[in-house]
């Protein structure tokens, strides 16, 4: 199986191109679409936003993991192997915490590359290709690398993703809270639930969502709406 | 054929890792995004939307569907086989309008489970497994159950989906209305046309959508922002 | 391989029910969303896209192209082989870039046709299946036509695009500029950059982009929302 975690975006054409060449060079490899709305040029963001969505993947998967600011620059292309999985991206934090956390993991610059590549769009021309060796049992050229590992927290008090719906997932883990906890955010103190048939409708609540993050939400209403949050946004355990 | 019919949103994780479930659990099974954008929380318009969808389904196709603003509450869980199709999903309602008109139908409390499974995301964690078995001819345990019917009107006089070209598409059945009726629809009253190329460059009109459904149109313009519409506004045939 | 070009959008119910077609009239073969925001109801927009991103196709491969504001009225139905691939859709200019491009070429009408196919959704029911039996090796019934060929010019001076970072894609091709030029567009003259970091954060730039466009940016910020631009924009080489 290859994922495609990217923020390339549903909208456009770089999925669909991505998409040509894993139907071209690895036919027989199942793709799925993982997200594509990874905050565009925000790499700590998806950097949390993928530990945590990755986690139910297994020994054998490919992820193609691309958000990409620096495209075209100095930044190594990469690929890991943590914990059997292989991670094909750019060398830029992105997969920081995932490197950080494996009980096993070796990390490469690849050197494997198209004459005439393009200067921007990595994720077509060079990750995807790689990724569909990797899927297929091909094994591209590369050599060893020291990854970039920022200096960043276990846990990351702001808004790293909101949803269709308006909750407000944040970079804080589920295991580092308990449910006497308040959560600040927007200005207000916010209660938890187990669950949002739990809350009032329209009632503002925190709880730790389906992939391990806390999460502000509004029982059949947008948390982020009525807080006025964006990506970014700053948040408190009180 | 697995098809997914969700509010889930096209742009967020969750539709990827209702994907992920089914490449791990039904590999050799074609799974199709038939609509995430049903409207959210909104288990009546999701209801009419889906029944004329699933139309062109056949039997052995199995469809999962969810509508689910209860999920972790007291609702069950429902599996459906309705002329040999099968449907997956919360029993709310949201299935009622398959289950009135189908010719056989059996409706079942889904009994199976996991252990540590999601209290916020049944679709993945509980439907889905569900939907790879029946997929692939493994029955999940189960027991007889009499499914919600909410007491609905055969045609929904409301606006139950507005699409990207601004289209306003109604719960009211092709079938009920006749070519000379005008529909009443944000203070107008728009008359009918067989097609978009029969009406002038940006004139209003309803016709019999592909799906069966009365809808309010515009050639080449957007009729919900002409008529300021949002999901949920009252239409009459008259 | 399917790959599907249409302006039916990513969040409505369009492309699902076209994926259900070929999951049941071609189960063998692989399918792919190229595109499905071309601007609705833009033809010229469209062939100028289509054009630029169907040149990493390959013989054999089958193209399902549909921007079509005059569906139900009299523009035929075509099939066109282009150096090997098959294209399918409206017979309205939307292939006439790629045509015109071709170094060999067949235009055909198709003939062949659903009892009770809807007025309203040929891409549906009679370009997804034609397309599944040239997919299949199946050829529809067809008769010689002579294609529509707009007097479009080689390169179009006009934003074709915007994607979701707020790039803007003008319909000039990559060859007919050189790096000295810069690009007149939303009343300021843009220089040219190799690629986004070699911009300043937030600097506008143009480049030749990766389907071999002139393409107006800014690194890490939306071009579009600085020059306040729409798609039809005009712009210049000068």
């Amino acid at each position: 199986m290859i994922a495609l975690f990217t923020d390339f975006g549903v909208d456009d054409m770089y999925v669909g191109q991505v998409h040509r060449v894993f139907a071209e060079q690895a036919p027989g490899v199942r793709v799925i679409d993982l997200l594509h709305t990874a905050p565009a040029f925000d790499v700590q963001a998806g950097a949390y936003l993928l530990y945590a969505l990755q986690k139910r993947f297994q020994a054998g998967d490919v992820l193609l993991t691309v958000v990409d600011p620096g495209v075209g620059g100095p930044r190594a292309p990469l690929m890991v192997e943590a914990d059997g999985k292989w991670f094909v991206g750019p060398d830029n934090g992105l997969l920081s915490r995932v490197i950080i956390h494996a009980r096993q993991c070796s990390s490469y610059r690849i050197l494997w590359h198209l004459e005439g590549v393009s200067d921007s769009f990595h994720g077509r021309d060079l990750f995807a290709p790689v990724a569909a060796m990797l899927a297929t049992e091909v094994t591209p050229e590369h050599e060893a690398i020291e990854p970039e590992l920022p200096d960043w927290p276990e846990s990351l008090h702001r808004v790293i993703y909101i949803d269709h719906y308006g909750n407000a997932i944040t970079g804080i883990s589920g295991e580092s809270v308990s449910t006497e906890h308040r959560v600040k955010i927007g200005g207000l103190e916010v209660d938890y639930a187990r669950v949002f048939s739990e809350a009032e409708t329209g009632q503002l609540f925190w709880y730790v969502n389906s992939i391990g993050l806390v999460e502000i939400a509004a029982n059949q209403d947008s948390a982020a709406r009525i807080l006025g949050l964006v990506i970014g946004d700053d948040c408190r355990i009180g």
